[in-house]
């Protein structure tokens, strides 16, 4: 993919899971409960905790997403043939809170925060991406953590990416919206965000058939700073 | 599932695929086409055209059942690692227009149109819903082929179930909403329907923890007639 020429972009806007926080550290305590079934249940729990958000949405009933996230997990513990008592499926749960960002995350969030006003716009209820920032010393860096859950939308509502818009006070069109989710790209360049596709399985990924492809593409955060920076 | 006390049912609302026609007759042509990988672009492909069709409502980016299911194709082609020449592409998206129903849908739709108003709810534009449903020779049941094209927004939005109050002139809870998908049976009970589901793959099934569970289930078009006319 050609990077085009780049616009003014006063400030970064990123997802959470799978860009800035690895979901797969949460396999890490799940392979503990559940050795046997682990990577089934973790596969069809994090389709269906998407699902969730985008058919509760369309239904018109919302739920936030540490909810839905258990709803969810039920629905994959039940596929699997599998079952975790109460409190292990606390200790699950809770790893949320605990979830490790992606080891470039630091160095680059620090050197971005010097030029450029960086927020996380996510799904999450609120207190998750509190705690998940805190706890990996990374809240420092965020002028806002934004969430869905202020509409009570989900993403790819457009609505959505405009809270960011109201948030940060800049225009859709200086904000650089920071996803390694393609449908989640597709998205924020529909609500008129700048976008950059962060695909962190590089060979691995494909843009989806969404119109709205991104204004770039980078294997890693590094690469989107060198990309800045020039 | 106990199967709840009935209410008075004055009309059957059909989902279309997976329900009434067999998706798969489509990797028939999909196999003489691309015998080595069929299996896999018939499975990516069917994902896709599901999330594009709830990703774009949200989004707010309608575009029609046979165009997003295009673009659907060409994500499950690239994903594989395949291509089609246009010819054959055609010949393949033409397989949506003759669908074959699954072989209990005749007889089924023939004994139950003489006890009750008869109509289809899909996301299929309605071109190919009154083609495929003439070439099955299915047509003369159904009162009303109804398409969220009239609206564009796909299911499970609930202004999309509610065309079916609109078009048959009945309150929502004396029509029953019968789909083999689980979803789109939520969805529709969240709309106010009656809902029963079709669970033609029986012991692999399983419900959506979406709330909204169906009024009933049953095995069989067959199953859901006895229990209609006990």
């Amino acid at each position: 993919m050609s990077n085009a020429t780049k616009p003014a972009i006063k400030a970064l806007v990123f997802d959470a899971y799978g860009t800035l926080f690895d979901v797969n550290s949460i396999n890490q305590t799940l392979q503990e409960l559940l050795p046997q079934q682990a990577q089934e249940v973790a596969a069809i729990w994090r389709r269906k905790q998407l699902e969730y958000t985008w058919l509760r949405t369309l239904m018109g009933q919302y739920r936030d997403f540490y909810a839905l996230t258990e709803e969810a997990l039920a629905f994959a513990l039940h596929q699997c043939g599998a079952s975790l008592e109460e409190p292990q499926q606390r200790q699950l749960m809770g790893a949320y809170y605990r979830l490790k960002v992606f080891p470039d995350v630091p160095e680059a969030l620090s050197t971005l925060a010097q030029s450029h006003t960086l927020a996380v716009l996510s799904n999450a209820n609120p207190s998750l991406l509190e705690r998940a920032t805190a706890w990996n010393g990374i809240d420092e860096h965020f002028s806002a953590l934004i969430s869905a859950d202020e509409i009570q939308h989900y993403k790819p509502v457009p609505a959505v990416y405009a809270l960011a818009e109201a948030r940060l006070g800049l225009p859709a069109k200086e904000m650089l919206f920071v996803s390694s989710n393609t449908w989640d790209v597709a998205g924020a360049a529909a609500a008129g965000l700048q976008t950059a596709w962060l695909n962190r399985n590089d060979s691995a990924g494909q843009l989806e058939q969404l119109g709205y492809p991104p204004l770039a593409a980078f294997p890693s955060l590094a690469a989107l700073r060198t990309w800045l920076m020039a």
